[in-house]
């Protein structure tokens, strides 16, 4: 018998943080079709971007890879909110994710495994995603990466 | 009787622009199932990105938001082209706003509301989209803002 | 008669390079509905990028023009090792290229215009995609381009 994402969640001791709220005039998820699209995640945590500043300067590789796993647990606690319930996922189909980095830098792939791992463990490492990655120039609020995930339900 | 969104562009006396010829080998809207996926549209005005340079340089962030409200004009004109009317958009299912900024500016939330408020105007407050906005590096022609949309149709 | 992708790539004697291994914990495509979403892919030729610098400065136009049919072409081996056959694609739906550029360069679209023309040489000319293309801060490995589809079947 398969073990649901909320059973994992569970026995991995992982405690999703209350879901952010929008910082403007959109909302957390549209459903179309069997695709869930969700709007883009920050490191959240207490209502404020927990890591800001360059990955590669103010910021270290751990430091992103910290922040990104953050920004991914806020994405699940959105789909969560929208859902009710992550065993209602199917699977993540595409991840996003936009680092803020110096220019030098190219250690993204490092740093977005963050998001990637959370997501193996809590949906099975057979149910990869596939993946977007690339430095921006300036996010919101300062925050060093943005995590948007497409579920497929 | 639910007003449409062609009768709210009359009521509010909102005028498309001409849909933006494609900057290339490519078009401005391709229908899969029943997403309408767009092409990144510029704020083009008469042919020619209006606003250029970068929010929190030369451009302000009042400039940042008259930019994204044009773009989104700008999206709305080609997605009209395509479906003959606004009518048979059912949603605005995820809204993409990149801004040109400089390093330092962190309120893309309030340039990108802009967009999400006239799509609030045209298809209903209580349908709002899922957001995703990021500050990116150069834009073609120099444009401070594209828009992409995903529509429900 | 129709003559297919697999026949076009023969007849224009195009190979296709070796399909890309993720960089990280992710997978290079995933299927959902009728729409099938690839991760990203680098100008890679032999296991590295094969150019990297920024568009303006260290590269010219018609190097960031190579390197972009470079990753698109390693775009289609990705498709190409999901499907079997690149026979079983309808349409190349959405294309989204991001370039490492100095801040003042403007031609994104004549770079982006070479992946483009290379969909236009395999799927046909009437069947465009649409397409969105920004300036990105910083890529990994420091590569110049990132291609990213999302095709039908």
């Amino acid at each position: 018998m398969t073990i649901g994402a909320e059973q994992r969640l569970r026995e991995m001791g992982i405690t999703l943080p209350a879901p952010p709220k929008p910082l403007g005039a959109y909302v957390p998820a549209v459903q179309a079709g069997n695709l869930l699209f969700l709007s883009g995640a920050l490191p959240m945590e207490g209502g404020v971007p927990k890591f800001r500043g360059r990955i590669g300067a103010a910021l270290t590789l751990e430091d992103g890879r910290n922040a990104t796993r953050l920004a991914a647990l806020n994405a699940l606690a959105l789909a969560k909110q929208h859902l009710g319930s992550l065993d209602k996922v199917s699977r993540v189909v595409r991840l996003t994710v936009s680092l803020l980095t110096t220019p030098e830098f190219g250690d993204h792939p490092k740093v977005a495994d963050a998001a990637s791992e959370l997501f193996a463990e809590v949906f099975g490492a057979d149910e990869a995603s596939t993946r977007m990655v690339s430095g921006v120039a300036s996010l919101p609020a300062g925050a060093c990466v943005v995590v948007e995930i497409v579920l497929s339900t």
